[in-house]
Order: structure tokens, then sequence, then C-alpha cells
């Protein structure tokens, strides 16, 4: 059975991701990474994912903290959403980078043949590490810096989502089963979700624009 | 004054890269790297090291092991030199890559120009993640996926000894006063080098052919 590893944050993207990979006949070895991350309750959420999913193994990363970002650090406020173009201060530092390392990694050791990971570059943040370029710069990197990209079996980077809306990416999901009612997206990381940070507008707007009840409580 | 961060494993080629770092007028900011990997002496002399240059700070980041590789699974044998082309089971997967990646995030985080890397894709291994097609792979991920690149200002991959041979590198690192007295770099990890790995055989010969004395012990 062919196997695919999973960016895997309890979120509604990447839920769906493993929704499609599951659809796409991949054996399921979901990724999650504790970074110290405001909202670490969604790695709670994400082994439940793991589990509804029936994934083969669940692996948690935990990463050092190197701060700079209001995602990581305590004395910076999340801010509520602005939308005007520029990296918010949410940005974590290499952060893709360095979830798509650990993913590699793993995927080249138990010889895996994707690795799905969640971005969208339509209602996005404005992060950098989201975008189309990123991806294919990131796919080069596996391909020439791997055994297994130098023996022509490269790793594949599948972005389910890099094109599509929010609203898109839920109906995406529901086709497909995923529990959204196990999912957080909420920034700020409370039981409930504040409504008002960035992922929350883009999520609430996505449920609405798809014509569908977002499943988790707010604030 | 300007930033490097140096990847630095108390090894010889990145022993040298913190003297041209430092040659080059860099505030230096050496990062270590603890995987679990057999010859963790390593990072005691990259102590040392960094002391000896006088280093702004020294970090040391603890990366989870995925295994697969006979320099962190203590039940693969670290086989003696073979240099037949082939990729060597010494190969970590994905190791330059997660290195970069948290390099990169601390760059980003303390405002580096220059991230050093002591790859030589001359007297190597032949690990795919040293050679000159990889650097320009992660150097591409860092102009598009980093908020410093995206802002035009991007953190520059900088590898002085990735066209020279062992023995020209330790030519370079003889001028700029290198205390390869304390580096390390054998794959065993023993006080004394074992002299057979493909690492110890690379030094010998460098050494030899530079017409210098390689001032470690070995068995």
């Amino acid at each position: 059975m062919k196997k695919a590893v999973i960016l895997l944050s309890g979120g509604l993207d990447s839920t769906t991701c493993m929704a499609v990979a599951k659809h796409e006949g991949y054996e399921l070895y979901p990724v999650s990474f504790d970074y110290n991350q405001r909202h670490k309750r969604e790695l709670e959420l994400a082994k439940e994912v793991a589990a509804y999913f029936d994934a083969k193994e669940h692996r948690v990363f935990t990463i050092q903290n190197v701060g700079g970002s209001a995602l990581t650090d305590p004395s910076i406020d999340v801010p509520e959403y602005e939308g005007d173009g520029e990296i918010p201060i949410t940005y974590v530092p290499a952060r893709n980078v360095l979830f798509l390392s650990y993913a590699l990694g793993y995927a080249e050791v138990i010889g895996a043949e994707a690795i799905f990971i969640g971005v969208s570059a339509v209602d996005f943040s404005g992060y950098p590490d989201c975008r189309p370029e990123f991806i294919d710069a990131f796919q080069q990197v596996v391909n020439v810096g791997t055994a297994a990209g130098v023996k022509g079996n490269s790793i594949k980077i599948e972005t389910p989502i890099i094109n599509l809306s929010k609203a898109e990416t839920i109906k995406l999901g529901l086709k497909y089963d995923t529990p959204y009612h196990l999912t957080t997206s909420c920034y700020n990381g409370g039981e409930k979700a504040c409504g008002v940070c960035d992922s929350c507008v883009l999520r609430l707007k996505g449920f609405k624009e798809a014509g569908a009840e977002d499943p988790v409580a707010y604030v």
C-alpha cells in the first residue's frame, strides 16, 4: 500500500488533506509539531483526527522555538485580522521549511511516496511559505538533496488545496467526510474560538460561503 | 556588525567555515545539533570551537531522530571506507535540509545576512545534500519562502569550501588559524579517532596532501 506523510496541525486545511490522502488510497502517516505554539490545543485535536482516519502512525516532533512570532512568543499579542497584504506578526520564521524537512526525513525512512501539506495561496494570511513558488522550490530540494530523489524516485509534495478558497476547501472536505468538529483554527487556542484573529475570520467566511455550518464553538 | 549563522558540527569543515566567517568580519552565531548522532562527542568540541572564536551566541538544537542511518541507529554499524560512488549507509535522511531549516529560522529572527555551511562536493562521502545543486535549491527556498526573501533582503547560503578538496580546505583553515586540535571527524565518536571510517580516511588523506600534521589522536 502506498504511503503518505501528512502535515497535520489539527486545523481545517490539514484535516481536509488527511481526507484527500485517504480518498486517494494512501496509508496515512500524519506528523504534527510542538513548536511552543500558543494554540497548542491543536495537538490534542490532531491526535483525535489521526485516530478518526485510522492512521498507521502519528508522530509528534518537538521543535525548539526561536521566537520572533506572535504565535510562539507569549509577549507578542495575536492581532485582529487586518488583511492589508503585509506579512503579519503571526508569521513563524521558516515554519513550513522546518515542518517539511521533518516530514521529508520521516518520509525517506518509511519509504513514503508523497508528503501532503495543506497550504493555500487563496484565502491565506500572506505567509510566503504557503505559496506555490515555495512549494516548487522545496520540491527541487527534495529532488536533488535526498537519496530518494537522486535515485529517481523522488517524494512528491502534494498540495491538494493550494488553489482552493477556504469555501472550496470546506466543500471538498465535506464531500470526503472530513471531521471538522475535531478541528481547531483559532490562533489564541482557547476552548472556544475567538472569532476575530486572521485564522478565525477566514474560517468563518469559508463556512458561510460554502453554505455550511461551522461545528466548532465560538466565544 | 553583520551577523552570520554557522552550522558548526565541531568537525574540520565547519570549523574552517567559522574561521572564514570571522575573517570576513561577521559576528558569529554558530548552531549545532543533537540528533542522536553516534559521534555526539562533537557537541562538546563545538562548544570549545565556539568559545575559541568568541562567538556571540551558540545554540544547540535537539532534533528527534527518525532513524534509517548508521550515524543515528546504534543497531547499524558504521562501515569502513568504500568510496564506490554509492550513497553510504551513514547518509542521514534530510539532515542538511533540517540543519539549514533551523539555521534559517534563527537567522531570520536575529537578522543575520548569511548562513555558512561547510559542505564540500570534492572529497565527500557522496551525500546528495552536500552538492551545489542542493545548495542552489535551498537558496531558492530561502528567497521565496521567507519574509526576508520576499522583502528583497534574502539570507545568503555561504559555502566557502564547496569546491575545495580536503587538503585545500585544511590549507585555507591553517591560513586563518583554525583550531584543528579542537575538531573531531570520526563517525565512531571515540576519544581517539578510528582512522578507518569514511570521515577519518578523508581527513587523514587531506592532512597528508596539505603537508600538515593532524593534531588529533588516532587509535
